[in-house]
């Protein structure tokens, strides 16, 4: 009976890890990340704190668990931003699209992203993906305002998101990734190292 | 009975306009802008194609008349613009946030903006919104590839409109509109005025 083991721990039960991701995803939904905490998240799935940790490590490596991204965005993200502030922006934009365009991750992706437009999603992004993950690689840059360059880096790729592979809007949608990296790569670039008011 | 009343010619019948905005609305999601004539919504309509031009001028009044916008965006997205290309990426950012941030307008748009979110209203910004109403007015600025700029601009806007308002993200969603037309002010004169590849 389900419902039953459900309420014990469980610590050897093959779908364990399954039930940590299924409770976290949800947890960190309706709560974002700041607020959700691996104790509560082990509660939820019925397993001791300890065993959360022992599978997923910290609470950002499960965050990213339970997203089920097809790549760990922190590499990527940390990959292009490692040379440093200088072509940062271009760098980001093709790390991005070499992620996006390629046909074996889209639907997945495609799937997160209707997940995160609807309302019960929201905070997956705005209170998740965004502190959780992007903030600490801008942060990294050593610039300031890092908040405030994150949300604009990310207001940029969210509106390429949605137009080039969501809605596929022309001529965006088959716009060569050089193109695009020449063209939205200053924009990044301008949001990380412009003076902000 | 309803069903009889849609397949007659009903010029005169109160709810009329509705009907032709419903049709219009349908078909324009479903077809996009240009492969959507008046006299497909008329025929959908039941009445005569007369009547929509009558009561709703042109293609691109009906289209505008059909979102059921709180301003006509053409009106706003034309005022920003007149100016010429010289400063208009932060008059364009102001401009919008002008209607956006009006709390008598936000939820209006939200629905919007959800609609658009759906798989079935994809094309009313795809290949509506963007070819028939925003276009034009990049186009009239005598820029080289309108539709490649118009795509740009549109996606960041579209972005901001993501964070800002649906996913409410901070610091950008409390962020004074004044600071946010000065950083992505300069975003949008990019995309209007410099080089494209």
């Amino acid at each position: 009976m389900p419902g039953t083991a459900r309420r014990g721990r469980r610590p050897g039960a093959p779908d364990t890890r399954a039930d940590i991701l299924e409770a976290a995803r949800a947890l960190f939904a309706e709560q974002g990340f700041r607020r959700t905490t691996i104790r509560a998240v082990a509660g939820a799935a019925g397993v001791d704190p300890a065993l959360v940790h022992h599978y997923f490590g910290s609470k950002e490596d499960l965050f990213v668990a339970a997203l089920a991204l097809p790549v760990d965005p922190r590499q990527v993200i940390g990959a292009a931003l490692a040379g440093g502030a200088d072509g940062a922006g271009e760098r980001l934009v093709r790390a991005f699209l070499s992620v996006w365009d390629d046909p074996a991750y889209r639907p997945h992706l495609l799937g997160l992203v209707r997940g995160v437009l609807e309302p019960e999603g929201h905070r997956l992004l705005s209170e998740g993906f965004l502190p959780a993950v992007v903030l600490p690689a801008v942060d990294a840059l050593g610039v300031d305002q890092p908040e405030r360059r994150m949300a604009l880096v990310a207001s940029q790729v969210a509106g390429l998101i949605l137009l080039r592979y969501v809605l596929e809007a022309e001529p965006l949608a088959s716009m060569e990734p050089d193109a695009v990296a020449a063209v939205i790569g200053p924009t990044i670039q301008g949001y990380l190292e412009r003076p902000l008011p």
